[in-house]
């Protein structure tokens, strides 16, 4: 039986969400077999034998991968955003080299439906596979455009992906994708990133990401409402429930910091019960 | 390690619904054994087998009781109402002497939190656990007082309780429950009752039933908005995700039907959707 692999990047405050999103991962893939790899500098050795034992009682094996804070020490850095951006654009650099293809995910995601899917799209010349946001702020839509009028992008930029949700082509980005013009391409533009690996990516890369649908994918879970409207009705919670496989809280209002509970925090809730519940 | 008894009475119909509450009791009891004892008159084979295949999964075995239609052919029956109406008070004649303790709940529910603590609640002179709702409608409440009125009580009904979630005191109802008594109360009271065996359990042994709190063990799902009004909005949806071990999906708009999704719907769906996606 095969293994499916998967990619985080997290420090200590993403920890807790983590195993809730793992949790869920678990419980939405009774008898599928997951290798988990964590890149990380700053998680405690007892977070880390944590997750392990966590992750043995359900079958998934961890990898931690260490990352050393001077690993990146001449990259250019960003006001509020640490070195830890570059990790999941260059992860291809640390995993194993008999690691093919991964599905990165964010701690910041719950998963109610199965994602195996994700796995079988066929990749070829495609860096990543992710998803477009239906929904995005004017600040990120302003990015674009900045980063697009001084016609900085190497390459056609049609769309703007999110990162939080990324199946990657680790043989081709080995091959493609160069340390030295990510950092020279956040030299450039440092005062126009806001979201520094998404901007990054979608600037450089967007060419070679293959699409795939938020709504199942990448369900950006602020926007229930808008989704629905802009359906005509088709996506109610009915067809959440149904189809979507991945729902990613974005934003500032986390579902483990919230009081307020919609639909979606509910489900989200009710995962962090489960987790906290879990023997191991 | 010590197992607990569950006890389901159901037709087909309830087969589906009785699935999701399965699949919900194993995913908040992870690593708990439970046997399960099905009573029951017309369910099929393969309804059968495929039940104890999915509780095999989970570790669950399943004890099915078959009741033979002649079994009450004596006893009254009322407009609308078959004679399954006695399985879950006549339950103690058909379980094996040797269970002494075992919970009963109606396929319409959902769990979401451990239960186990129903199991270590003193029982001595208690012939049930049961909780009081709440909210309950005016035919109920008229119900309730009919029987009142007429003096037909046997004891003094001070509470009606919700017979849909019961901890059972096998052993004292051998002892004290008479089929006999039980007859000619429905014979004499026929006209007024409305839910056969709760108005029974209520008319005849309320005295010996000890409550417990339907907001943890059986939280009226209609009701989240009343809940949360009349406890000053301590019983919000947060409080019920964190505490409430049982949801009970009374009344007509059950979930399985429904196309309109309350969160606590959504919660139900989604154990739909885990329940449909279980390998076995």
């Amino acid at each position: 039986m095969s293994r499916y692999n998967l990619l985080v990047t997290l420090d200590s405050n993403y920890y807790p969400p983590l195993k809730v999103l793992l949790k869920s991962i678990f419980t939405n893939h009774p008898g599928t077999l997951f290798d988990l790899y964590i890149m990380y500098s700053e998680l405690t050795e007892e977070e880390l034998a944590d997750c392990a034992a966590f992750c043995k009682v359900h079958d998934c094996q961890t990898f931690p991968i260490f990352i050393n804070k001077d690993e990146f020490a001449g990259a250019p850095t960003l006001l509020h955003y640490t070195q830890s951006m570059y990790y999941r654009l260059l992860a291809f650099e640390f995993l194993p080299e008999s690691v093919e293809k991964i599905l990165y995910i964010d701690p910041d995601t719950l998963v109610i439906n199965p994602f195996l899917e994700l796995y079988e799209i066929p990749m070829e010349y495609t860096l990543y596979i992710a998803a477009v946001h239906a929904f995005i702020t004017p600040d990120v839509t302003n990015t674009v455009n900045r980063i697009r009028l001084r016609g900085t992008t190497e390459e056609d930029m049609e769309k703007y992906f999110n990162s939080g949700v990324m199946m990657m082509n680790l043989p081709l980005q080995r091959e493609w994708i160069r340390r030295e013009d990510i950092f020279s391409f956040i030299e450039r533009n440092k005062n126009d990133l806001l979201l520094p690996d998404q901007d990054v990516m979608n600037a450089l890369y967007s060419k070679y990401i293959r699409e795939i649908d938020d709504r199942i994918y990448n369900f950006d879970a602020r926007y229930p409402e808008m989704y629905q409207v802009m359906s005509g009705g088709t996506v109610n919670m009915d067809w959440i429930i149904k189809n979507t496989a991945i729902l990613h809280f974005c934003g500032k209002d986390k579902p483990w910091n919230s009081k307020g509970t919609n639909k979606l925090q509910a489900l989200y809730k009710h995962y962090m019960q489960l987790t906290e519940r879990t023997k191991y």
